[in-house]
């Protein structure tokens, strides 16, 4: 098969690959319907995570499972299935309680190399969502979504609490950013302000639920935040970037007592004490865990409740996976799709 | 009247002051029932927190109101009253939210100076809770303690989620630390791990509702709170210390899903943000709400539910303050109470 591979910054190769097999009895095999790039690869692409051999990439998947191991019971061929960027077993105890990505059999970056024809999934049974039949081509860029992006973006605000009566201040506006305010549309938020001046992103956001946007950035723009919440700042603020000053213009802009949730990758970020404690903020966040909202969020899709895949607005044959990396990366494309 | 000053690291004095007068008409200026030293008053005692110029000490106060200003329209002079470490007006938003240590007219370290025999209090109607009648002389311990160390030790023990079905690992075995042990046993937690290696201060906490003690530290301390959790973590941890190894240790003794409550005032902590995406862990913390749960405690404590004034193993002369911020620094007391 081919499958997409990163030989360092920005040298993104799609070329021929090993078929994935069973290794596990408990693997499944998937042949992808669709693929994506992620934000978090532009880390790697850009050099700032090092690339020291060649790696598969792609974490994000939808599929038709063809084949399964001998110990997977729920999930069948022929099935179109979507599953999480961690494999989890979806029974142990931190599962069960609402953290697959921190599953004690957990597997991170699970499958590894979805930015291809075929991927084998781990811990099938634990990690994969079938659909309740075999979805409409339109609604297979918003339940690719649903593994990742809009899982993130529903985390992040979950953890910040977003909810009736709340201000949620979005920090970001890339495709997890704008994902976010979905979400939190969806929790009920009252008012849902976007932190964004660029254009498209603004018309995406209001389109998701935004009811105000801020331009500036940093202690500007947390003063603008301040200034829309009566001098308190916001009661929930997603940060879905990553960096330092993502994060203190998130936890700057919440209100005493109020919730940031983070789901930018957080890179070289502090987190200084002394500021954080007279901040009276809740902070939440991590890699978000996707299984666990994955069969409220294809019903919301499948119902066409909510229309995710919006974000994706550039796409292009898998085999051109590299001019995806290249829009996102200069920000010309909010999120590439790829279709094998 | 006299009061206790600070002029420098370790050089306390018990001097002549002037009497405090109502300043703003939302005073009160209360006679000191008793006062205490507070372990955060160790910061600048040893040099931590620099001393520029000499300082009024003391913010944990009870007292019979003297005098009060003239828009003070619910505290009456002759009552009996607790209150804050941080004045409030308790009616901003902020206050009604829970948070009157971030109220929007809030006035920290008030009163300055209540380790004395009178003291101002701002906002007296916001920031002073009276007791039923006056209290008999055995419970007056106990309400000086909900002034600020057990209500810290409450907040440490909400914001970390103690519960039912919980295990709750509290670290710090001062004052705070163990309170928050009474705090987490009233929450109806089903384990409390104490971590702490002094005799005396084990026996309390045991009294206090701990069910196990740990008595190794740092990573040490870590594996140990992990293998009598099934190796996942305690779902709840109280750090009440304020350093930066208490502030690892808490959050990697927490599982994925869990909360850190911390209390302890940060110093020199700097949370890495790598680490933190991937533990998982709720942080929650800061100066602690007092007034918010002062009506609760107030009621636990004069119907004799608990008797957290079992924290002062010192008893001094108000005019032996000196003593009780050596004694306290040495560890040989776990808090001093000082009788005017």
């Amino acid at each position: 098969m081919k499958g997409t591979m990163l030989y360092g910054a920005r040298d993104v190769r799609f070329e021929e690959r090993p078929d994935p097999t069973i290794i596990e009895p408990t693997d499944a095999i998937i042949k992808l319907s669709a693929a994506c790039v992620c934000g978090s690869d532009l880390w790697p692409y850009r050099g700032i995570d090092a690339v020291k051999q060649p790696v598969a990439m792609g974490h994000e998947y939808v599929g038709i499972v063809q084949e399964v191991g001998s110990e997977v019971k729920n999930i069948k061929p022929g099935q179109f299935v979507v599953g999480s960027f961690f494999a989890s077993d979806n029974t142990c105890e931190i599962c069960r309680s609402g953290y697959q990505s921190s599953c004690v059999q957990r597997q991170p970056g699970a499958p590894t190399g979805a930015q291809a024809e075929y991927a084998r999934i781990p811990l099938a049974d634990g990690t994969l969502v079938a659909t309740p039949e075999l979805p409409s081509d339109d609604l297979i860029p918003s339940l690719l979504s649903a593994s990742d992006v809009l899982g993130t973006g529903w985390f992040g605000a979950a953890a910040a609490e977003a909810g009736p009566g709340k201000t949620v201040a979005v920090v970001g506006d890339g495709a997890v950013g704008l994902l976010a305010i979905l979400s939190a549309k969806q929790m009920g938020a009252e008012r849902i302000i976007a932190m964004s001046r660029n254009k498209d992103r603004q018309k995406l956001a209001l389109e998701f639920g935004a009811t105000e946007i801020v331009t500036e950035r940093g202690d500007e723009g947390v003063a603008r935040i301040k200034d829309l919440t009566n001098g308190l700042g916001a009661h929930s603020v997603v940060e879905a970037v990553g960096t330092q000053e993502a994060m203190m213009q998130s936890i700057r802009a919440a209100r005493p007592g109020g919730h940031v949730g983070f789901v930018g990758v957080l890179h070289g970020v502090e987190i200084e004490g002394w500021e954080y404690f007279f901040s009276h903020v809740h902070l939440h966040g991590g890699p978000a865990p996707v299984r666990n909202y994955l069969p409220h969020l294809i019903d919301l899709i499948w119902n066409r409740k909510i229309n995710p895949g919006k974000v994706f607005d550039l796409t292009l044959p898998l085999a051109r996976v590299a001019e995806g990396y290249k829009a996102m990366d200069e920000r010309s494309a909010i999120k590439a799709l790829l279709i094998p």
